[in-house]
């Protein structure tokens, strides 16, 4: 039998990814966009719907048939009628688009559901959380999401809801999120958190950092490139993320007692010795029972994860019609 | 054929209750003992020997043959061995105890688990979550603890110690816990932190509280009896009881996304309007979409929910043998 091959998209909240994956997980072409979120919803599915034209006339160019659409999102999707149900404050009017609808008109079967699950169902086939069965996968990006998978499989609760690691608070009389609720762990280590936090030191600080120079330009890598020149506040502001993100971690484990977490999006890719740290910080924080054999490992498809995770659940989820 | 029996026993810190349960839940006999916590652990230990010893002869002596032992501790419990591996803060000295030991005499199999994870058992099987294959059920007492049921199964975790939902922080830079931790929910919404709560207020406001009478001997009775009169302070402990407890349940329920809340113990028997509230304060600091049709509702099978799930579970996990 002929590998059937799917459309795997990944709508992030600064860039779309996609490709063209097979069953067995391999991508045969892949393109990004920048994610026109300044120019509202519209204009989002109008990239999706060119994005997923170009690449399935691509493939037929190579002779290789798109079985289906499969779209991860941030937010809860809803599985049976394609529709982001809230939830994604990064990418505003977001909530209500119909991702069944956005690729009616490929005449296709279409599979949406929630971006970091689907990740996790990637890292479950092909990466780092393949032959384990009790795993987190989170991101840190633009936004924190988390994938969960249960006894080896993606479980996405009673409503596709599960797995919103971002938005579980870590101090009831904290900082306020985007979400509308206090002290969610997003509103203090996402990426844009976490550099409005070194901007707030620098200032405070009367610029004495090499990061001073920077302004509100600050990215990731120039943080973490200062910290090898050994900048005070550039440790400072990466010693505050681990401790942000251990606690929303360390909660997670109490909690679910995986083997396994699994950690993908920007941040991670930038840092190697950061995931070390947050273990170890994990481990303090969390009962001893539950991080028996616990480790944090990179994910192992990088970039790549939401779009082959999303094209997977497209084919695992049509396979018997 | 015949219903097989076993004796279930939960081990909490301030009683031990136990019964002789029916495959089908019938509770034979039962007997409440005062946990000797203070006397230490081998004290506990020769009591729960004793009241084994009472529960099989009455057993014996009505014809009913006792097919094991099935008992709840707090802490992580290790399935193979019967060790208690820690996380039970409220009865010291207890880690390391060995619960397969401590009924070696009886010759009889023993299988032993985490407290709040049997009740949410029994709670499966019998109670208000029968039916639900998505649920997490919470108990508020001496300590605050939780057992998870996924896809209609106990999860326990990787290595057993799933469901330490009171030990998840509600604020890093909050309370201390008694498990080293800072800002645990069981050290903000416990029962003894709630009384304490309502000590300091009482003391704060110079006594100008019905509850000033009861000084260090309050109880929860008293408290809801003094709410129902109007008293300012009672509904003042109580509302911040309800920011806690909703804090730690909106994060589970994010993360999780069950379609029901059990909740069981001490605080729950006294109030019945609680948990309305409760639940009214989780929907607004949730996700909508992760609180579609949620419900909480009250543990069914009350103070006996710990000891039937404990034989429920001894006589499901020796059934082929």
């Amino acid at each position: 039998m002929r590998e059937r091959h799917a459309l795997g998209i990944d709508l992030g909240a600064s860039q779309i990814k996609s490709g063209i994956v097979s069953e067995l997980g391999k991508v045969r072409f892949k393109k990004t966009y920048p994610t026109p979120v300044a120019l509202g919803p519209a204009k989002i599915v109008a990239t999706l719907q060119e994005l997923a034209s170009d690449l399935i006339i691509l493939s037929r160019r190579h002779g290789i048939e798109v079985w289906g659409i499969g779209i991860g999102s941030p937010g809860t999707v809803e599985f049976k009628s394609g529709k982001v149900l809230g939830a994604s404050p990064n990418i505003p009017g977001w909530t209500k688009v119909n991702l069944k609808k956005t690729f009616q008109k490929f005449k296709l079967p279409v599979c949406a559901a929630n971006d970091a699950n689907l990740m996790a169902l990637a890292e479950l086939r092909l990466g780092a959380a393949k032959g384990h069965r009790n795993v987190v996968c989170f991101t840190v990006g633009t936004g924190i999401g988390g994938g969960i998978i249960i006894e080896g499989k993606l479980y996405q609760g009673a409503y596709h809801a599960a797995g919103e690691l971002g938005h579980t608070s870590i101090n009831f009389s904290g900082k306020s999120c985007r979400c509308g609720r206090i002290g969610c762990l997003e509103a203090y280590a996402s990426v844009p958190a976490m550099l409005d936090t070194a901007q707030a030191l620098i200032s405070e600080s009367g610029n004495r950092s090499l990061l001073g120079k920077y302004k509100s330009s600050l990215t990731l890598t120039q943080l973490f490139g200062a910290l090898r020149l050994g900048d005070r506040i550039a440790r400072q502001v990466i010693n505050l993320e681990i401790e942000y993100l251990s606690s929303g971690l360390a909660n997670l484990v109490n909690l679910l007692n995986p083997e396994l977490l699994v950690a993908g999006g920007g941040l991670v890719e930038v840092s190697t010795s950061f995931l070390r740290k947050l273990e170890i910080r994990i481990k303090q924080k969390a009962f001893a029972s539950a991080t028996r054999n616990l480790r944090v490992s990179k994910a192992k498809l990088g970039n790549d994860a939401g779009f082959i995770g999303a094209a997977l659940f497209c084919l695992e989820s049509t396979k018997s019609k």
